[in-house]
């Protein structure tokens, strides 16, 4: 009853949150990791962990080992934290809390030879290890799953390719999106490996296993002992803390990762442009676009997605900031390594956002041909200049550049103009049957992007099975 | 009693939440403001306010304005979650929740000309400078004065003075307080400054004023009338939202106080070294500084904000992004803009937690002397060389550097060396009294030191008195 | 002939640096206070200014003083340099240089009291100062001139404003260049202020006068005489260096301006887009848009514009870095220090690209009708939802929501649609002639962007020639 | 002669340059890489590299061939930026001074169905390898080497650990040195590994092979070929750009890399301060240590790798920013992605500045002793909890906290006093010879810290000397 009390106390209306993580991005799965309640779990099971490990040492009874175990799945956040108030330091209040519920016997091996930190970074190191693992890889899959998809059905369908925001050479919609297959991909597969760098420790204050080594003469096996239970390793050093690199490359490929979906939506959000009007996010029936423009359709899912990313962008410098610690650690990391979890968090907030936005993502082929076409004449400037000078034009790159301004001069089509140009004639004429079906229709001149879209998204296709039986196997 | 049901569904336990800020530095008067049910509140006021404006045009009865002003007290931000799940449009779903408590003839006025953000911005506006006004300007007041107290109390404290990390030239540690009262001070009438200039908008869904000129025929003043009772101004210029500099200042000068914070605290944790201990965090009876060294007492505070500004530097790049929106307005700071309520909370956190460890700082005499007359002897280099340039010598620099080096070769006194070396007889003969004395006698060696502490500390006393006398006034 | 034959050892091929903004931004006018020779020219200006304030106090001749400011003249980096080479201390170097040149008696009087930084900290604020006036904000009012003519010619100028990148309310193109007219108009009248509060020092190693004590009794006056030829005044507080936060602040302006004018690029990019083709950059005859393909014009200036604000952005973060230095001050800002002069480079050197772009920036009014026109039907949903809702529709939005979907699905106009429809027949019987004028034309329905666009750009105006005449009259 | 005019009006003196990197960190070798004159040497090299694919396709005589490879060794970058006067476009200029050069024949074939980025991405990729590989890698592999040598030498010199910048339990400082071996030896694996997985691109406009296809039936495997002269390989899937975060990778571990180095320099600065003095940088005979304070021994190697840490932390961002390319690509990293090149210039600036100050890095023995015994009696506190614990008093870390009190305030030895506790008697009389050595002697109470320090630095000397194997192979 009394601890029900003090859950009651620890209640709070959501809304009453300052963080949009915990009011409007906050999800159960992640928080289950990522939350401070996620955090004392992970706590509690590293020193369940340890005492385990002493017990097959020998050097305490399997009814101790119960004991503790028992006590380290009772503790709460809530009283660790009354704790706290008068300890003022958090792992020494969760030692005591644990050692309020065994026996005098059993105290001394809580927390046995441990410093707080050999807790704290182990507890890490599993939870980001197991929230990336569990929820973030899979949402991650899924939104690769949905752009090999979406590649391969929009393989063939004609684009205009982009550059500086203006009509470049032909594409397909299918070769555009193999971009983020790829890309994405690719981070996957390193965000993974990353993830399972990550160390824990079990050195004790300065990392030399002073204390452990009071009593071990394999301080250092005792280590891996320890950490086993959560199959996490030790790194190769550590002082007071595991050194900062290997947390610090897991956290950026992640906001590498937000800047991919960024770059993706960005590309969505112009599309949809009401001049351009190739995509569009599915609205529902009841959705508003505006509270005052009843019309409007509003790329506000891309647009998240966005924003997102600028919240990403900014904790690269925390992050960066506390691989700095003095001597054998200093605790100016305190507060900011406290907000490495949201990190996580948003990450897959986005890529669920996008995940369901790309899935219902309307393609109009009407606004694609329409745009297409455009500038139709000018497209084949380039394909027009190739082959000029391999038919052996001496100056074909700047033939065709007055050429293309005449054509927007008059108004008239560059095959049309280019094939009435006396001084062209003896080259156009030596061209073969796939030169002119390309100069004359430019959506002929889409390289190899139908096949590059296949090949990507086919690949991409295979190594994500793969990953992901590798993933249920790992599980087991 | 349904809408209790609805608020317990919104309880969650806080620490079940993701960001520290909601679990660890949340404070009630700060979520007051802005938390998302602070946001709503101030949304609600901004559609009275409307309403109001209205009413006082003569466009609709007192009564249709009591009940909008009823409504608007009575919307829960939980409600209107739940609308916008429907509506997918966080504004509209508000305006949809007033209006569903209005009779028919009163919902027309409801959000009358408005566009979403002539809300949102306004709400903003009001609520980033009313916490500023209320909470954290009186939290950085109260810790400059503790820091004046600290200033004069010390200002004849000899302390040696440190350039990198090196012994230099003597000062008083109340001057090396009153720094952080000088900076600080200045920092607090710039971020008063700017929260006032802090703007709104009523001016429609591209900033033209296109809706509400279809009624008023000078919107401009309809708009300073809507925006009159929240004592908000708007500015020259908006498109769909304000201009983002002056909230971009406003918050950068808050990182500036964090900035200056985490200096003070940086030196303070320095002072605190077990070599030096000039200074040192009160510690209470049952702290416990270590989970494993009994005898730990580490500088928690000054490191807990350093942490926090580690977090606040990183924001500066969210501020940055979000300044460039396109066209009349992207929303692509739907949820970065959503964090700036963070930098506060972490900026009254980090202001009150100093506060107390500086109240109660322990300033250790026999330490400051001890570290003072460490190289006593060195101390005295410039003014010798100094008063032996003055005197005449050719090259004074270079021969005090080579005193000094004899001095640590034979661990010398540097005076008794200067004394004793034939060439400067006849220049240190010609000293007068003052010159003497000092050379003989470092912590003579002190500048204006005492005085400049107490000037600086009393100019900044008269300043805040005079700023709390001006904000008690604005409060009437 | 000795130092010519140094010179010529320090002569680099331009394209054998490193930084672009030493080989393709570089540009004479600013290199002048910005590069190393300027900063030295600074530097000498100090101490020929300290001697003249020390044979000011009668404590030298008039014949000493001359030697002195001769030598101040002489002095060359390169000497500099090799000096340091020696001493491996910079100001060291540079005062030794200074000896060198002048007679035994002048030597005691060069650098007499002060410590490099009161020579270092002054020459930066000074020569921050005079490049802001003389280069970078003449440079930003002449941008800002070509603004105010833009946005007059082409008030009255009919645009679509755009959100979210979709069709909004009407506005005019001038309407959206008063955007910037306002935002940049209050960046330079902010930025100026920030250069006249810069401070410089002359307070010793610690700050506390030490030095300047032992021959002055009024340390604080002697220090505004030596700042005073430079036109530079003191802080409240210094200690080895001045305090930060003017500098940040400064500092960070122009990073804003760099915003302002990236978000300016961003939207005409947009609008030179292919699809919309709104605005145009002007293609020089032989200006080639691409390596390959020969029609392409590519917003090459706007881009760099944006891609310089990156540079920009991050730049913020060394200043906030620097903003911590311990006790009386670390060094561990002798090198990123440094860097600060490249934020003003490259700040001018896209305030001037810009300038030059938008000065001959083509504005097409058949694609501003064209893009008006294509959801004409659509416009004018928001102005008749807020007169069915000021007519009294008691559910005008929704109502409207669902006119534009049926709208859209039978490619209907909106007016036709909703004048069919007999719901709202008794109330659009009752509409005015402004408001039945609007629902038939949405070209009308511009609010007051037209005038808004005058009344900004005028009082813009104003203000800027007065500034330009304080300026005029400050260089007097 | 012409020339030689012309690179003599390319001449500068070095310090009219703004950045320091190009007047006070230059370095020959490194500009040979990363200037403008490098980076055309590079892109000629990719041009000769296609017209040799070319001519092994038997697309073009030998004699041709031979007169583009005869161009590309010719063109200089100061006749390129005459030509860039004309055309506005840097690479149509590079091209056309390559055609300008060679026989009409050869024109067509000097940059055959290349686009501009196929030249420009490679050249990058290429140069930033090969910069890493000759200068930077070698620099760090030195730097690695001498913190080798140091922790192998100090491996048994006695230093009290440090955290929270207080004393904690003992270490050895070669085991405090044995942190930088290992983090530094393992971003230099990963560095290469990112070196070496940068890629190149010639798939054309939009990445889709548009113009190759026209004359290639395999442009992927042609791709291959021309990249393969540069030992790049492509990317999976490029668009007119290759995909950012390879290079992004690569940037962030040097910018890693700055942060190790950074770190080490911190704790070396700290430990040199006054009041602790354990290291100091050896200052040569005329060195100043300030140009006023004759005796100032100041740590400015150490500041001034913190400080080039600090400029780079910022280019994280700009690098973080260029992620982001809109469709097939945009122009917005023009002037960002011309300062890349400056991270890997400071970076080689502060490894070999680090390099020479670690190798005559003075250790201080008698200062790390006495050090070592200031608080000498507390350091027992750990493991004197530790025994009591495993001996079975239930509540050891609160009764050794009490008595590191009562020993704080009586001034009496730890040890003395847990002896004179009579609670403790029964407890202390079982302790084992080990434990009583370490209660009465806490410099035995090391852990296993000297054993690290050997191991971690013989595994990284093993696999620093593998490395450097395998680079000369690869460079044979």
């Amino acid at each position: 009853m009394e601890s029900e009390e003090m859950v009651e106390e620890n209640l709070r209306d959501i809304y009453d949150n300052i963080s949009p993580i915990d009011y409007r991005y906050w999800r159960k799965e992640v928080g289950w990791y990522l939350s401070e309640n996620g955090f004392t779990r992970y706590k509690l099971e590293v020193e369940a962990s340890l005492a385990n490990a002493v017990h097959r040492r020998g050097m305490c009874g399997l009814d101790i080992l119960k004991e503790i175990e028992k006590a380290c799945e009772q503790v709460t956040t809530a009283e660790v934290y009354i704790e706290e108030g008068k300890t003022k330091h958090d792992i020494r209040a969760l030692v005591n809390c644990i050692q309020k519920r065994v026996s005098e016997r059993a105290r001394s091996v809580v927390h046995f030879t441990a410093t707080s930190f050999d807790i704290v970074e182990t507890a890490n190191a599993a939870r980001y290890r197991d929230v990336t693992m569990e929820v973030l890889l899979p949402s991650l899959i899924k939104l690769e799953e949905v752009l090999i998809i979406l590649a391969k059905r929009e393989a063939e369908t004609l684009q205009i390719g982009r550059t500086h925001g203006q009509h470049a050479v032909p594409i397909t919609f299918g070769f555009a999106i193999a971009e983020y297959v790829s890309r994405l991909g690719e981070s996957i597969l390193f965000l993974r490996r990353r993830a399972n760098e990550l160390v824990g420790k079990f050195s004790g204050a300065s990392g030399a296993y002073n204390a452990s080594s009071l009593f071990f003469s394999d301080p250092e096996i005792f280590e891996r002992e320890v950490l086993s239970e959560l199959r996490i390793k030790p790194g190769e050093y550590s002082t007071q803390i595991v050194m900062p690199e290997k947390l610090v490359r897991f956290f950026i490929e992640m906001i590498l990762i937000g800047g991919i979906l960024a770059n993706l939506s960005r590309d969505m959000r112009n599309l949809q442009r009401t001049e351009i009007g190739e995509v569009g996010e599915l609205f529902e029936e009841n959705q508003v676009g505006s509270s005052t423009m009843p019309q409007k359709r509003n790329p506000i899912n891309f647009e998240n997605v966005e924003s997102v990313w600028k919240i990403l962008v900014g904790r690269v410098i925390t992050l960066l900031l506390d691989q700095i610690s003095e001597h054998q650690r200093d605790l100016t990391n305190s507060a900011s390594a406290r907000t490495l979890g949201e990190v996580i968090g948003y990450l897959v907030s986005i890529t669920e956002r996008l995940t369901k936005t790309m899935k219902k993502l309307q393609v109009d082929k009407v606004n694609l041909e329409r745009n297409f076409n455009l500038q139709k004449g000018l497209i084949v400037a380039e394909p027009l200049y190739l082959i000029l000078a391999a038919l052996g034009h001496p100056d074909a790159h700047e033939k065709v550049r007055t050429l293309t301004l005449q054509s927007q001069k008059e108004h008239k089509n560059l095959e049309e103009i280019a094939m009435a140009d006396p001084e062209l004639k003896v080259y156009l004429s030596r061209m073969d049957s796939l030169q002119k079906r390309i100069i004359s229709n430019p959506s002929e001149y889409v390289g190899i992007a139908p096949k590059k879209a296949m090949k990507v998204a086919s690949n991409w296709n295979r190594k994500i099975n793969s990953l992901k039986r590798k993933m249920a196997k790992a599980k087991k």
